[in-house]
Parts: structure tokens; C-alpha cells; sequence
């Protein structure tokens, strides 16, 4: 043992016990041959894991779980090349902690403004790893609601409604609302005036209701007629509820009330005027 | 004990005092057995604790303490090795500390970014532990409303009644309301002309709330009528309470409403259409 | 003194001048010992304390003290423990600065994720201590309002009118309203025609605020009628405003509405409905 | 002099120069004599200062100057005492800073925690200190508005107009309104119909106000009619302020608008009622 | 020069080459002297610089200057007083640096809780120093308006039209509008109806604004009839502008409204009152 | 070996083995001649790179792609500088660190002061990169709406509707929101009386946009009739879609509004006037 | 060579080889030689380089020009003078890095609160620099709109409309408003009754706008009659617009106004009353 360090010694260091240029070089080639080799077993690794995972399903596409793959594995990459030109110039005298140090306040500046950045990019990490939302989704996003067109890193595009395409930072998005995870609620509220018969009413619309179950397979529940949900001072609110295929809540709203109309007409239910009574001078 | 110590040093320590390099292995090794012992020895204990815990009835399922259990094993895991790891590179001189100080800049805007990481699980854990929501209970978390799909350490899925699907990261949550954890309240406010009499409006409405307590099991408590709750131009209006078990308060209050709408109709009691004094050009 | 000093450098300490191990382990098992006397120490002191400060009757009840007793006492308990390993690590050469200094990045993550954990405990500790709200009170803490079911160190659970749970975190805790501290104020505003005579008008009103003090017990001051609050269009707004029970005063509001409404039916005092003045086509 | 310090090292200094623990006791003595010397001394010095200030008149009580000079003596004593402590500790080589350090990242956390508290405190003393408000003052605080109950370092407690209790956090006050640190305004606008002469209507609103002054004590100044203030569709707005002693300008207020209602219905001046013009088919 | 060194040292430094008791005393005395010295000039150098800038009529009044130089004075002083302290506890081996980082943990919590403080006076100073506002004028500030009645380094106390008091802490002020910085303008709107001649009616307004100019001294520029700046249903609105005294704007806009108002009744021009057409049951 | 290092010290290294004046202004050229052959090497790195992904067609023009390179050979050119100057100061002793931390308290501010610019020049950037928007964009940034007049580093420019420039910090801008990256949408509500048949009141909507269609060659899509989207009290909404090249859908709605109310004029469709039901006085 | 450096040792440099205090002075001497240089260098640097960019005409004017030059000249001489005093204090032992690390806890508080300050001059620099606005501009920031009349490093000064001085701080500037960069936008909304023909009404319009694009030579473009925007219940809404030159927009609005008032008064185009259908008894 001794014999082996004495022979490393005689070549690679200095009079003064310091190791000298060619252990120098040496050491760093050995760290850079390391690093490489890290890298390597990392890939392995990661893509073994998700592979594992893929296989019980959490991810739903192999697309999925090659994106994450590619993101850990370029994350470790710039980390360990890092860790190797700090440990390399370190070897040659060239203090680079001092330097940074000195530079430290536009640091602090660098390091607050770059903040959001490394939030976008984590926020978007998990939001592509949960399966949040994928592309031709409808989603709210704060105030910002429409089909997602672009599911990136950085930033997540929005399409509205009416063309608009929000641009949308990652760190940004906090509680997202996603409207193609199941099925979605159509509701119509009917108002009719306070003088009709309930019972009647209430009837009417339950035929309605399944005139439009029988007809349109979009709805996957109801249409059921839920009661009285106001009182008002002229009217009675009733309310329709119907469980659709999603993006297709507004096309069976639409049509329940088109229906409604139509039997109100025949059934000759009135609709709710405004109503005022009228004093005349002698009364006030 | 001096000998003991002799024979130590001669083995794994270089001439200078220093530990040679069998020394520093060897270190490393005992350093990683401690480190599996006191892993082992956490998780017994984590486990026996929350068994007594359950014991006394504060986790109502053995699934939550097996999660709990679980989450605090795996923390206490990382830490661990994390520290042997560090442990093991200084023992080789990388100083791992200038590295990660080197890296500062970036240190500082990770930090910053994964600080609601961070929160986000805190968060999740408290939620889970001190039993605030579970999955199918109807809460309103900031503006939005639904029954929980899901509880994770780092999001809360939330189902709205529209059929949307709330994403909510754990660190946005501040004040949860959970609507199941105990008799919700239906209240239906009556409108009548302030030309009735206010003692018989009362009655008959009171005969009402006896009708609808007898025949709707939902109802724990009431529906009472709480007399004059508002005295506007042309109406007077009362109000009527009830307690019925949760997601039900709804249908109670449409069933007293239609009730109340057939009892008027019967008794003819008028409801209060807006009413205006119009004064000729004369007055003026 | 000396030789005291140069026995126990014989035996405990190493060539060098350092604390052997022998000396190390009894350094610690002393200083441990040390710490459970202080420990034991503090306990006394702070239950002497408290027991002092009840006396003078400070806290309302022995509930209370017991509680802050307790919370004290192991905040204590976790402090010195701490310092202990850390001293305890220190003599075996695992230098422990250095190792979290490494963890630094993270820690930064944690400290701030933590911070609204800490600030949770300490804003429980205040209300606990300085009796903002016990258990039963009806507060308003930000937009929440109801009675309070549970007061934690960590969360105050209040329970709304219509049966939701508010689970409250401590430390998004400001302003906190108190309505249990005190008698409340029942306010009535009447609103009659402008055509009336305001000085017949208040005295009917006055006579029905003495019928009302007679006949509720839980009204303490008034009810009195404050003059003319309201000079509109065309009515008169006069207030009527008196001191309750807490809790009582929303149904004295509601007996003082229909004491109101029947003594103006009596002595034929009108409302105000809306009045326009319609112009014919000639005068315009 | 050489001699003295000789002796003086003889006694107290170990062989290798450092003090021995006779030394070291007797430093942390001294230490802590001339602490409570300062201590004694801060006292008299803070309540000179006080003295002094009070004859200056700027403090309105003793009992405000005697608040401040124990809070003040209070907080000398504590620094004190802990920058003791800190150095007896140190002698015994318990490294606090290390220990302190150690505990950097809870630390930074109770920090941050803390703050708040701090700055209840801060903000709580100059409250008291620059006479901010005082027990039995009307103030507003953010939205908060009623008397003061208590004034305490860390919180205000405002009883609001109906009872309710406010307890405020000194730290989230910022802008403190007080209404009773001067004369009050009291405004009434009166509304009467296009229709009327305008200087006719003044000149009877003047003889009104000439009345309320002649007959009302707590009016310090006016009242005033200050002229047309709002030129409406149907209606001439006219407003009349008045000053008053703090708490009573509503009181005023409402005999102003009582007064004015009287002289109005005595010169039959009438109040504009809504009018609209109504055309008929042909015009149309 | 070696002598001379040789004699101070022999005098004052020990034998290990440092400062003996004496010589630190000495060094002491001659820092705090040195101090003084410093704090006079500094006196007389702020004095003069204040003195040179109120010949050029930037600071409207010596009270200002005296004012600002006892503030920079008193800073001067305390940081240098500050540093002599500092310097003396060093030489006697009491490691200020050392006590103060370990409380470093109470000091962040203090360093950010004064923070407020320390920005309530740098705020303040400017708003002193640029002449922002002074006593007696008319401000808004956030959402607090009315007369400055003090002006301080820490608080602005602004009088409410209302008589309220607010109590403005420097460091929350950010924009300040100044009402008392130039003429202010009076502004009345006029609606006349929809039938009417708008030449005859803008003539009518011009002569009226002719009146007021030559009869009100506070009226600096116009009154101005800007022409037609609204067509609505059934009125066209016409504004009239101009520019009065600062405080004095409201009265002439008082007067305006009043002389308008007579010309109009002189002229027979109709205000709008809202017109709406009727439709009978046929045309419908 | 040895020799060549003999040799090197004995002509730049000073008897005590540091470097004297000679051998430091060596090492300071070669290093800043290292430094110039760095940035010529980076200059050709980027433009390499920027040139292939110009190939893939990810940057749309030659400019985007010579901006983004000449931003980033700047960046390095300053990095590197300050970095040289840096060590060069250090080997005449002059300690720029020490000198950075005295200035540290300003530092701090400055950083932060500064941290809003770096977060301005991080945002620019992206924005630029990811083709966000271009000049003459339609774009809406928080509540700032018009089109983009000037894009840089800092600050973009945004000509509203009105002529106003809207000067924004990239720092403040968030969520992006533009209007060019599609077909937008045009959407008109037309309400008719709820007495009208409403499949001929579709069937009518229906023809008239099919003449709009073969009219307008701005319109991409539609303009399709989606049904009745709102059932009032006297009305029913009818809402018509299409979807028309970017900055032409105000105009596409302003075409089918015309063509719409002509059509209706035709078929002598009623639009709804509000309707009101009138009780006589028997009635009430 | 090592003569010069001998002689210059025997000198300068005590038998420890530190400076001596002749050397310490010289070298402080040197130094602010040095730093003298540098300024009149850098004062050069910046007047050739700004008077190059003046030249290529990025600044309007000298006057910008030379103040950009004063400020970059006077922050390189406050730097560089503070370099120098603590170089020069550090020669003479008294360590500034310990003193101010001492009061780092001021040091923090001040660092904070001085941080608007360093933004405000930041933020007015850029405005400066980047021409955002100039004197007499009209510009809206925030919510606070008038005339700019000062421009300075630390606040703005902006005079409303209504006379009012708004004082704001340059750090509180974002998104700057500015109504001087080029055409503005006037824009009439004129709404007809239902019953009108639209063709003939646009034409109308058309014509009452060739007249006024004739007549007044503020207007750059238009107007032009945008066509139907808006279809009401009773009313059509036609947009006209046009361009005209800053702060000319209003008046030309009030003209548009005026005429077509005049244009629909002989034409006999009615303006939209409000329209009620009244339903009697029967219908109901």
C-alpha cells in the first residue's frame, strides 16, 4: 500500500506535497471519465424507472414518459459538467468561489430575476408528470379559458374562445380547471308566472326532458327536472339539470330550452312579465 | 485502552494522523450500517406511534396511519443518505460545500422556486393528518367549490358541480370549508304583501313546516319559522330555517318552497307585486 | 486545584490535550444530565408562574393555564434536546454545521416552506394566550363567520350559520371580530311616507319600544328611537336601535319589526311605495 | 503595573495563558455586576429623559410616561441579560454561535415567523407613544371603525357600533383615522323639486338653521348652507354643514333634518318626487 | 522615526507586541475625540451646504434648512457614536460581532420589523426636503383626503373634511396628489332636453358664464362652455369649465350651478326629465 | 519538468515564492489574451448554433436569430471582462471583495432595486425567442390592449385603439394574450320577442348568413346559427358565429348586424320591447 | 530590479515587513491619484460616447444629452471616493468590514427601506434615457392622468385635469400611458331609434362627416362611420370615428356631436326614448 502512494506521489506531486501540473490534468481527466460514466448509469436508470412506472399505467402514453426521461437526464448532465469545470479551475488556482462571491450582488439581482424562470420550469415538470391537462383540453386558467394548443416547459398556450391565443408562463398557473375529465353538468333555469299550476308545470317539463333523452346521445344523464329554486316576486324558477358528453353541455342546454319553449307554447304556460300594481291618487 | 487505540491507529491511520485510505472506507462503511440501523429503528418507532394514536381513535382509518407511516419513513430515508453521501465525498476531499456554495447563484433561484414545492407537501401532509377533507366531501377551497376526486401530498382534485375538474395545489390552500362534517342549514325566505296579516301568514307557514317535517326523513332539525326578518316597501319578509343532513339541504329547500306556494295558493295569500303610487299632473 | 485539574487530565484526556473518548462520552452523558435538570427546573418555574398569573386572575380558568403549561414546557423540552445532539455529534468529529450548510439549497426550500407552520403556532399560542375566542364564541375572522368548535395551536376550526366547517390555519389569522364580548345592538330602520306627521310617527314608535323593553328579557338597554335618519324622495327613514344578549339580537330585531308593523296598522300609518309623477304630453 | 497584572495572571490565568475556571467565574461576575449597574443606570436615565419630556407637555399623562419607561427598562434588561449569558457560556467553550448556526434553518423560519410579532410590538409603541389614540376614541382601522377598549403593545381591541369586538394585531395597522381629535362635521343634503325658487328655498333653510344653533350646544360652528351642490333631472340638491362636538354630529344631523322637514311642510315646499314623461303611440 | 515608534511602543504595547491596558485606553480617548472633531465639522459643512442652496430659493423658508441640517447632524452623530462603541468593546477582547450573530436570529425578525420604521423616516425626509406638501395644504393621499395638519419624520396627519383625524404612517405614502399647487378647476355639468335649440341654449350658458367672471374675484380663467359632451336618450349635456383659486373651486361651481339654474327658468329652457314611450296592447 | 519550472520561478517568482510585479502583469495578459480567444470561439459557437436551428425552422427570420446571437456574445464579452478585471485587481492586492462587502449594505438595495431590470432583459429575451408576438401584433398585456409597435429588451410598446402608447416594462408582463395567431371569432346576440315562432326566426338568421357568407371574403368559417342561447322574460336570445381573418371581426359583426335587422324588417320580426303587466287597483 | 525594490522596502516597509505608516500614506496618497484619473477619464469617456449617439440622433436633444452625462459622471465619483476611504481606513487597522458587519442589523433595515429609493432613480433613469415621456406630455400612470411638468431621477410631478398636483415616486411608475406619441382616436357612439331605416341614417351621418373633415384642420383622418355595433332593445347603435391630433380629440368629439344633433334635427331622424309595451289586466 505504502509502496503504491509513494510511486503516485514521486510522479503526480510536487516537492511540497501539492500534487503538480501532470497530476493536475490527471485528476481532472479522471473526474471528467467519472462524470461520463455517471451520466451514462443515470440514463440507464431513469429510463429502467419509467419504464417500471409506465408499465402500471400512470403514464398514459410512452410519449409522456420519454419527454420526462430526456428532461432528468439533460438536468443531471448540466449538473455533474458543472460540478467538473468548478472542481478543474479550482486545480489551477483560479479561486472561481471568490469570483462569484465578488460579483455577488448582481448575483442576488440574477438569482431573484431568474426565479421565475426555475418556477416555470418546475411547475411545468409537474404538470406534464400529473397529466394536468394535454393538448385539446378545455381548461381555465386563472381568468384565461379556452383549448390548450401548446403544452410546454416554459409557458402553456391557450386558444379562446373567440381566436385569442393566450401565451401563459408556467409559474403563473396555480389552481388549474380542466373540463375534459369527465362528464359536464347542462343546466337551464325556466321562469314561469306565479299564477300557473307547479304540479302541471313541473309535468310538462319532465316530458320534455325525455323527449330530449330519447333523442340526443350526447346526454349520458338525465335531463331531470330538480324543483322549485325561487320564489320570486312575480315568477317561480325551476331548474333543469342534464350530465353531457364533454364540449357538448352548451349544444344540449341549447336544445332543452328550444324544447321548452316549444311545449310551453302548446301547453299555453305563460312567461313571466314584470308585473307592477298601480295606485291611483286617492289610495296614497 | 491506549493499546486499542495503538493498534487503531496503525492500521488506519497515515504517518501525519490522518486517516489513510483503508481508514476512510472503512469509516464510510460503519457510517452507512448506522445509518441503515437508525432507518430501521424509525421505522419501528413511526409505526408503533401511530399505532397508539389509532388506538385512541385519532386516525379514523388504518390506511391514513399507513400513509402517514410511510411518508415519514421515506423522509427520514433521504435525509439519511444524504448525509452519509456528503459524508463520504468530504472524506475524499471534494469539498462539496464550495461546490454547492460555487453554484449559489443558481442555489439561490432553486430555492426560491421549489419553496412552494416545499409548501405544497407541508401542506398535503397537515391536510391528511388532521383529517380536514376526504375524498367525496363537498368543499370550498378559495372560489372553488365541489367534492373532493383526490388527495395527494402535492394536489387536491377537486370535481365541481358543473362537471369541471379543480386542480388545486396544496400550497394555494388557505381556508378549507368541508360542507360533511355536519347537519347543513336550508333556508327558503317568503315574501308576502304588507297588506296581510302578519299573524296569520305565520301560522300558516308554520303549518307548512309541520307537513314537511313529518313526511322528508333528511330533516334533523326543524324547518322553523323565524318571524320578520324583513320590512321593505311593499312586503314583508319571513324567513324559514332547517337543519337536513349534508347534500341534501337543497332538496329540503325546494320542497319547502313548493309547499309553501301551495299553501298560499290555498289560504290565498297574496305575494307582493311591486307597486307604485302615480301621481297626476295636478299634485305635482 | 491543580492536581484536581491534573487527575481529570489524566484520565479523560489524550496525549494531544484533547478529551479522549472515555472523557468525550462523559462529557456528553453530563451535559444531558444537565439538561433534565433544567428541564425539570423550568417546568416548576413556568407552573409557578402561570399559577401566580391566575391569581390575579388573568386566565380565566385552570384549562387554560394547564395548557400553556404544557405547550411551554416542551417547546423547552425540543430546544435543549436539540442543542444536546448537536453537542453530542460535535464531540465525535461529524461536523454537523457543515453538513447542513451542504444542504443549504434545501434548507433555504424548507425554511420558507415552513415559515407559515411557525407562524401558525406562534399566532395560536397569542389567541390561546391573550383569550381572543374560546370554544362557542360567533366570530368573524376574515370573511368566515361562526361559532367557534375547536381552537388549536395550528388551526381554528368555526362553524357557519349554514352548518359548513371553516378550517382556519392560525397564521392567515389578522383581524380577529369577537361577538361574544359584550351586549350586541339590535338596529331597526323604519322607512314611512313622507306625507306623514313625524312628530305622531316617533311617538308611536316610542310607545311600541316601551311595550317591547317590558316584555324580552334579553333586551339590556332600549330600545330607543334615534330620530331621522333618512330624508329620501318620498320617505321618511327613522332608526330604532337597542342593546341585546349576544346572540339575542337578530330575534329582538325581528319582534321590534312586528311590534312596528302592527302598532302602524293600528294607528294607520302608511309605508312608502314608490311614487312617480307622470307628465302628460302637453307639459313636456 | 507590570506586577499587578502579574499577580493578577498568577491567579487567574491557566500555565498556558488562557483563564482558568477561578477566572473565568470571576469574569462572568463582573460581567454581570456591571449589567445590572447599566441596568440601574438605564432606569434612572430613561425616567429622567421621561420627566423631562412630561413638564415639555408632550405627554399628555404620567400614567403614558410611566408605560413607556418600564417597556423601554424592560427591553434594556433583556438584551442585557442574553448578551450575558451568551458570554458566560462562551467561557465554558459551549460554542453558542455553532449552535445557533446549527440551527440556521429552523431559525430562519422562527425569523420570519417572528417578524409580525416585532412588529406589533414596534408599532404598538409608537401608537402609545405619539398619542395616536386613546382608550374611549372613536377610530377607524382599515375597515374596522368603533372605541377603543384597549391599547396594548401587541393589540387594539375597537368595539364597534353594534357591539362587536375587534381585536386588531398592531402590525396590520397603518393608516389610524380618529374621530375625536377635533370638532366633527355634521352634513345633511336636502333634495327639493326644479319647480322651486331657489333663493326662497335657501332663505328658509337659513331660518332653519338659524333655529338648531340657537337651541343646540353641542354645534360649534354653523350651521351653514352652503349652496346648490347637485343640479338633477327632477331635483335641486342644496347642502348644509354644520361642526359639533366629537360623537355628537349625528345627533345633529338628524335634528337638522327634522327641522328642515318641518319648515318644509310649513311653506309647503315640496321634495321632488321621480317624474317621468310618458309619449304617447301618435308621438312617437 | 524608529525611536519614536520604539518609545510608543515601549509605553504602550505589551510584550507580545499588543496594546497594553493604557495604550487601548489611549487609543480609545483619541477615536472619540477624533469623533468630535468630525461631528463639528460635519455640523458646519451640512449648515453651509444648507445655507449655499437657500440663497438659490430651493428651500422656500430657513425653517426648512434649520430643519434638515438637525436631522443630518443627529444621524452623523448616532453612526459615529455607534462606530467609537463598537471599537472600544473590541479592544477589550468582547467580541461585539460574535454576541450580535448570535442574536442574529432575534435580528433578522427586529431588522425586518424596523424596516418600516427606517423607510417611514427616509420617506418622510424626502417629503420634507422636495417640498411635497406643507401644513395647510390640501392632499390626497391612497384614499385619505383632506388638510395636512403635521408634518413629521415618521407621521403625516391629514384632517378630514369630515373633522376625522388620519394618521398616515410616511413609509405607506406613495403618489400624493397636492390640491394647493396651482389653480384648481370648477367643473358643471348641464342637461337640457332633447327638444331644445343647442345654439340658443350654449348662448344662454356663455352669457351667464359672462355674469359670474365679471362678479367672482377667486375665478382665474373662464368660465368656458366647452360645447355638447353627451347625447343621450333624451338630454344633451353641456359642460362648462373653469379655473379658480385653490379651495375656492366648489363655491364657484356653487355659483354656476345657481345662475344657471335662474337663466333657464328667465330663458323657459326644460331640463330632461326621463321620457318614456308607451306602446298599447295593439301595437305589440 | 523540474527545469522549465526552475527556470519560470527564478524570473517571475520573488525570493519568497509569490510572483513579483513581472510575473503578474505576465499572468494578466495571458489571461485576458485567453479571454479575447474565448469570446471569438463563443462568437462562432452561437452563430453556429443559431444557424442550424434556423435550418429547423424554428426562428422564422434571419433577424430573430442575429438579434439572439448578438445579445448573447454580448453577455459573455461582459461576463468575461468583469471576470479578468477582477483578478487582475486581486494581484496588486487590492482586496475586491472586502471592498464589495463594506459596500454590502448598499449592495443589497441596489440588488433588489436592481432585480426589477434583470427580470425586464430575462422576459425580453423569452419573448423574443419564443416568437410571442411580433410588431404589428394585436395583443392584450394585463389590461393594455392594441397593437405592438416596438419590441425590445426592456420595454414593449403598445399603440391602444384610442392613440394612446402604452410603454410597458417585459418585467410586468405575464400572461400574453394575441389576437394574430388565428381566425377570430365574430359573435352577435339577437334577441326577438318571445311571441315569435322560433323555427322560422332560425331559418330567417339562417338565410341571412348564408348571403353573408358568399359576400365576405374575410370569413374563414361560418357564420352558422348555434340556437337559443337565452330564454328572458320577455325575449328570447338567439346567438349567430363565424369565425373571420384576424382584425376583420368587428367588421364581419357589424355586416351580419345590418344584414340581420334588414332581414327582420322583411319577415316583420319583432324585436322585444320590455314588456310590463299593469293591476288595476281591484286587482292588488 | 530587486535594488529598486530594496529601496523602496528600506523606506516604506517596518522591520515585519508591513508598510510603515510614511508607506501607508504614500500608498493612500497614490491611490487617490489614481481614483482622480480615473474620474477625469471616465468624465471624457461619457461625454464622447453620448455625443456619438447625439449624432446618430437617438437623443432629441443636447439638453438630455449632457444631464444623462452629469448623473453617470457623479455616480463613478461617489464610488470611486468610497472605494478610497476604505482602503484608507483599512490601511490604518480599523476594520470596516467588522464595524459594518456589526451593524448589520441596522444595516439590513436600512438596506430594505433605502431600496425604493435606489428604484425610483433606476426606473427614472430608463424613463430619461429612453424618452417616455417629456415635459407637458399627457400621460396616464396608474390610475393617476394630467399633464407631466417635472421630470426628475426621483419622482414625476403630473398636474390632472382638475388642477391637481399628483406627485409619484418614479419606482411606483409600470406601464406608462402617453397620448403625445402620435394620432389620438375621437369617437362618437350615436344611437338611433329601432324603427329607422339604417341606410339612410349612415348616410346622413356620412355627409355631416365630409362637412366636418372639411371644416376642421385638427383632424388627420376620417371621420368615418363605422357602421352598426350595437343592436339594442329599442335603439340601433352607428359608431363614428376619426383621428385628429393630440389633446384636439375631445373638441373634435364635442363638434361631431353637435352636428349630427343638428343633421338628425332636420333630417327628422328620432332619438331612441325608452320604449315600454304595456300589457293591461286581460292579457295577463
Amino acid at each position: 500500500m505504502e509502496d503504491v502512494l509513494g510511486l503516485f506521489d514521486s510522479i503526480f506531486k510536487s516537492e511540497y506535497g501539492d500534487l503538480n501540473l501532470l497530476g493536475k490534468l490527471l485528476k481532472i481527466i479522471v473526474i471528467f471519465i467519472i462524470i461520463k460514466i455517471i451520466i451514462k448509469v443515470s440514463g440507464k436508470l431513469i429510463d429502467k424507472t419509467l419504464r417500471n412506472k409506465r408499465i402500471s399505467h400512470i403514464y398514459s402514453s410512452d410519449r409522456r414518459a420519454n419527454t420526462l426521461g430526456q428532461i432528468l437526464l439533460k438536468i443531471v448532465k448540466y449538473i455533474l459538467y458543472f460540478i467538473g469545470i468548478i472542481i478543474a479551475l479550482e486545480e489551477f488556482e483560479i479561486n472561481t468561489a471568490s469570483i462569484l462571491a465578488t460579483a455577488g450582488i448582481g448575483g442576488i439581482a440574477i438569482g431573484f430575476g431568474a426565479q421565475s424562470l426555475v418556477k416555470d420550469i418546475i411547475t411545468g415538470f409537474f404538470i406534464i408528470m400529473e397529466d394536468q391537462y394535454s393538448v385539446g383540453d378545455l381548461v381555465r386558467i386563472d381568468n384565461f379559458e379556452g383549448f390548450v394548443e401548446e403544452l410546454g416547459l416554459r409557458v402553456t398556450k391557450v386558444r379562446a374562445f373567440n381566436g385569442e391565443l393566450h401565451i401563459i408562463p408556467n409559474s403563473t398557473i396555480q389552481v388549474v380547471t380542466n373540463s375534459n375529465k369527465g362528464d359536464m353538468r347542462a343546466l337551464v333555469k325556466v321562469s314561469v308566472s306565479i299564477d300557473e299550476d307547479i304540479d302541471k308545470v313541473i309535468k310538462i317539463l319532465e316530458m320534455a326532458c325525455m323527449d330530449i333523452k330519447s333523442s340526443n346521445e350526447n346526454i349520458t344523464d338525465g335531463p331531470t327536472v330538480l324543483g322549485v329554486t325561487d320564489l320570486g316576486e312575480y315568477n317561480i324558477g325551476i331548474t333543469i339539470v342534464a350530465k353531457a358528453k364533454p364540449d357538448t353541455q352548451w349544444s344540449v342546454e341549447r336544445e332543452i330550452r328550444k324544447k321548452v319553449k316549444e311545449r310551453f307554447d302548446q301547453e299555453n304556460i305563460k312567461l313571466p312579465y314584470p308585473k307592477t300594481a298601480i295606485l291611483g291618487g286617492n289610495e296614497v
